[in-house]
C-alpha cells in the first residue's frame, strides 16, 4: 500500500547553508539577546517591508508582545478588557490575547473573505457585545497567508481609539505594512522559516521600541522591567536559520508558485475555489480551499483520506468550539449564540497537501481524488438558520 | 588602556559540534513541533534526573506552563489570585505569573540562604496578605543556581492544597527533582545551554503530561485547545545545541569548579562570601557573593569597575522596585511596606565575571582588585530599622 501523501512538509535551509553563520556565532559567542544576526535579520526585513522590525520567538509571543505595546498608549483603565478577534483564526490567537491579559471576544467573519472587515467590527461594536468588559483592543487575522489591506485598520484606530493587531501568521509572502502592527510567523511550517520565530513590523518607530521592551521583559537600556512583558528574543541561531531562509526566498517562492499554479489546475475542475490570487499574487505554505457546493468536510477528508491523501482541518471548528474558549464572550446579536460564516467556513474548506516540492505525481493524485469525490456528491441538501442579515444557508453533507 | 572583564562570557557547542545532529534535521525535514531530537533531549534529562522532563522554549515560558498546569488542579474558583514568590527574583518570575493570569504578591526571603522557605511562607499566610484576592500558588527560586529541597515543597502543597513551582532557571547543577515541577532554564548564559530555551522536570508523570498540553496550544492528540495555553515548543535547532551541551557537561563541569576553586582563593581573603557550595557542591554560570561588611555593592561596583572588572546587579533592587511591578501586593506585615533581607541582599551582594574559561591573569586582577577595595573600606556605618523580628541591621556605605 502507498503511503499519504502529507498534509504539509516544511523544508528549511540545510547545514550547509548555515554552517558560515555558526561558524559567526561560534567566533563571536553571542548566541542570543538580540545579537548581530538578529540585528540583520531585523534590518533586512525592515528594509523589505519599509517598517520597523522586531524578532520574537513565535508568532504566538508577537501577538502578545504587539498587544501589550499598543495598550500603553491608551489610558489605564482601557488596557483591560475584551479582545475583538475572529473565531476563525488559530488557536494561538486567543491564547495570545488571554496572556496579553486581555479576554478574547469572538466575532464572525465574512463569509467570503473569511477576515473581519472594519465595517463589521463597526456594527458590532455599534450593536452591543455581551459582555461588561470595555473594548481593549481587535486582533484581525489574514486568512492563510492572504493579504489583508491595513490601512483601514489605522483608520479604525484612529476613528475609535481601539487599538489593533494584525495576525499575518502565514501572511509572509506580499505583506504591506501600515502603523498597525503586523505579527508574522517564521515557524517551520511557514514559507520563510527560522524553526520556532516570528517578527512584528509597523511603520510606528517608536511603537516598534515599544513591542522590543516587552519582548526583553520590560528592559530598555536598564535592567527595571518598566513594563509588563516576557522573554520573547529570538536566538542567533534561529535568525541564522530565518537569514538563509530569506535570502532563498526567490527561488523557494518560485517553487511554491509552479506548485501552486498545477495544484490548481488538477484541482479547480472539480469545483473546488481556492483563495483569491492563491499562488499567483501570493503564496503561503498551507493550501486551504472551498470545497465544491455540496461536498462537506468531513465527507472530503474521508475521502481524500481513502485515496491516500492527508489532509487538514487547521483552524477546527473556529476557536468558540475549543474547550479552553467555549466560555468566553462573543458577538450579541447571532441567532442562538451562534457564528453562522464560521460555521460555514469549518465545514466547507480543507487543507489539502502543499509543500515546495509536491510531485507532479502527487498532484495528478490529488486531482483524481478530487475528480471522484466530487462526481461522487449528492445534491447539496440545505438548511437554513436565521442570522441578522436573514436566512443564511449552511451546505450539510448528507453523511 | 586595557579591556573590562566581561562579567559572563557564554560557551555553547561549536558548528563542527552541531553539525551531525543538523545533517539528522536536513534528512528528516522536522524542524520543531516536539521532534525526534526534542524527544531524545527530554529522555536524556528525564534519567538524569529520575522525573519527566518536557522542554519549553524559554525558563520564563516553562514557569507560565507549569502554573498553568498545577493549577488545572484545583477547583476553578481557586485558580486566579495571588501567586506568592519572592522579590528577590529574576523579573522574569513575576512575568511569569501575570502571562498565567495571576498577580505576583512578593515576599521577603530569608536573609541567610537568600530564598523562601516553607516555614516563611506558612508564617506570611498566617499573618495575612495586603489583598483581598485568594492565594493561587507560590513560586520559590532556588537564586544563582544553590540548590533547593523540593521535597519540603510537595509537604507544603499536601498541607495547604497551594500549587508550588520552583524557579530553578540556573539551577541544572545537581537539579534534586520531587513532585513539584523544577524549571530551568537552557539560556545561552547558562551552565548547559540551547541557545533560548528551558525545561520542566516534575516526578508526576501526569501532570508532565498536562505542562506539555500547555506548552503545545492545548492540545493533547487533537486540534482542539483543552486549556488556556501557549506555543512554548523547544525546536529541534536549539535541542541539538542542548544535546551538544548536555554531552560535554561533564568536562565543562570540571572547568567551571576549576575556575570556580581558583576565583575563591583569589576573591575570599578580601572576606567576601560565596554562596554555600559555589564551586564545590555544585557550580552555576553566575557568581554572586556577598560583601566584605561595610561594603556596599555601588561602591564595590564602581571600585571594580575602575579595575576593569565588569559586575552586573543581576536581580536589580528586587522586583517590587521594577515601575512594572511596582504596584503589585506584597507582603502585609513589612514594616513601611519594605522587604528589609531583600534590601540587604540588594545592596550588599554583586555579580562577578565567572565563565569557564576565566584565565588566572584574570582571576588575578580580579582578586587584587578585591583586596584593594576592601582595604579601602571605611568601618561600616549601621542603620537600623523595624523589621517583624526585631531590629535588623542594615549596612549602609559610607558614600
Amino acid at each position: 500500500m502507498q503511503r499519504s501523501i502529507a498534509v504539509a512538509r516544511p523544508k528549511l535551509p540545510d547545514a550547509d547553508a548555515l554552517l558560515p553563520y555558526l561558524r559567526a556565532i561560534d567566533q563571536r559567542r553571542i548566541y542570543s539577546n538580540w545579537g548581530p544576526l538578529n540585528a540583520e535579520l531585523e534590518r533586512l526585513l525592515g528594509d523589505r517591508l519599509g517598517a520597523s522590525v522586531v524578532t520574537c520567538s513565535s508568532a504566538t509571543d508577537g501577538i502578545t508582545c504587539a498587544l501589550r505595546a499598543v495598550l500603553e498608549d491608551r489610558p489605564a483603565e482601557k488596557r483591560f478588557g475584551l479582545c475583538l478577534m475572529p473565531s476563525w483564526t488559530f488557536v494561538a490567537t486567543p491564547h495570545a490575547a488571554l496572556a496579553a491579559g486581555l479576554t478574547p471576544c469572538f466575532l464572525d467573519v465574512e463569509e467570503g473573505s473569511w477576515m473581519l472587515t472594519p465595517e463589521l467590527v463597526r456594527r458590532e461594536l455599534l450593536a452591543g457585545l455581551k459582555s461588561n468588559l470595555p473594548v481593549a483592543a481587535v486582533v484581525v487575522v489574514a486568512p492563510f497567508g492572504l493579504q489583508l489591506a491595513p490601512e483601514p485598520w489605522d483608520a479604525f484606530t484612529a476613528e475609535t481609539g481601539i487599538p489593533v493587531v494584525i495576525d499575518s501568521a502565514a501572511a509572509f509572502d506580499g505583506l504591506s505594512v501600515a502603523r498597525t502592527p503586523s505579527v508574522v510567523s517564521l515557524h517551520a511550517t511557514k514559507t520563510v522559516g527560522a524553526g520556532e520565530g516570528g517578527f512584528v513590523a509597523t511603520r510606528d518607530a517608536d511603537l516598534a521600541k515599544r513591542i522590543k521592551r516587552v519582548a526583553n521583559l520590560g528592559f530598555l537600556g536598564t535592567r527595571l522591567a518598566e513594563v509588563p512583558a516576557t522573554n520573547a528574543k529570538l536566538s542567533e541561531y534561529h535568525a541564522a536559520v530565518a537569514l538563509c531562509s530569506l535570502k532563498g526566498w526567490p527561488e523557494r517562492r518560485a517553487e511554491f508558485q509552479s506548485v501552486a499554479h498545477r495544484l490548481r489546475a488538477a484541482v479547480e475542475p472539480s469545483g473546488a475555489v481556492f483563495q483569491p490570487g492563491f499562488g499567483e499574487d501570493w503564496v503561503s505554505a498551507t493550501c486551504v480551499l472551498r470545497l465544491p457546493d455540496g461536498l462537506g468536510a468531513g465527507d472530503a477528508a474521508m475521502g481524500l483520506g481513502l485515496r491516500g491523501i492527508s489532509t487538514r482541518a487547521w483552524w477546527g471548528f473556529g476557536c468558540h468550539t475549543s474547550p479552553a474558549f467555549a466560555h468566553l464572550p462573543r458577538r450579541n446579536h447571532a441567532a442562538q449564540n451562534r457564528l453562522p460564516a464560521t460555521e460555514v467556513l469549518a465545514h466547507s474548506t480543507i487543507g489539502i497537501p502543499f509543500y515546495c516540492d509536491l510531485s507532479d505525481a502527487e498532484i495528478a493524485q490529488i486531482g483524481t481524488a478530487f475528480a471522484e469525490i466530487a462526481a461522487a456528491t449528492p445534491a447539496p441538501a440545505t438548511e437554513t438558520y436565521a442570522s441578522p442579515a436573514g436566512a443564511f444557508p449552511v451546505l450539510v453533507s448528507a453523511a
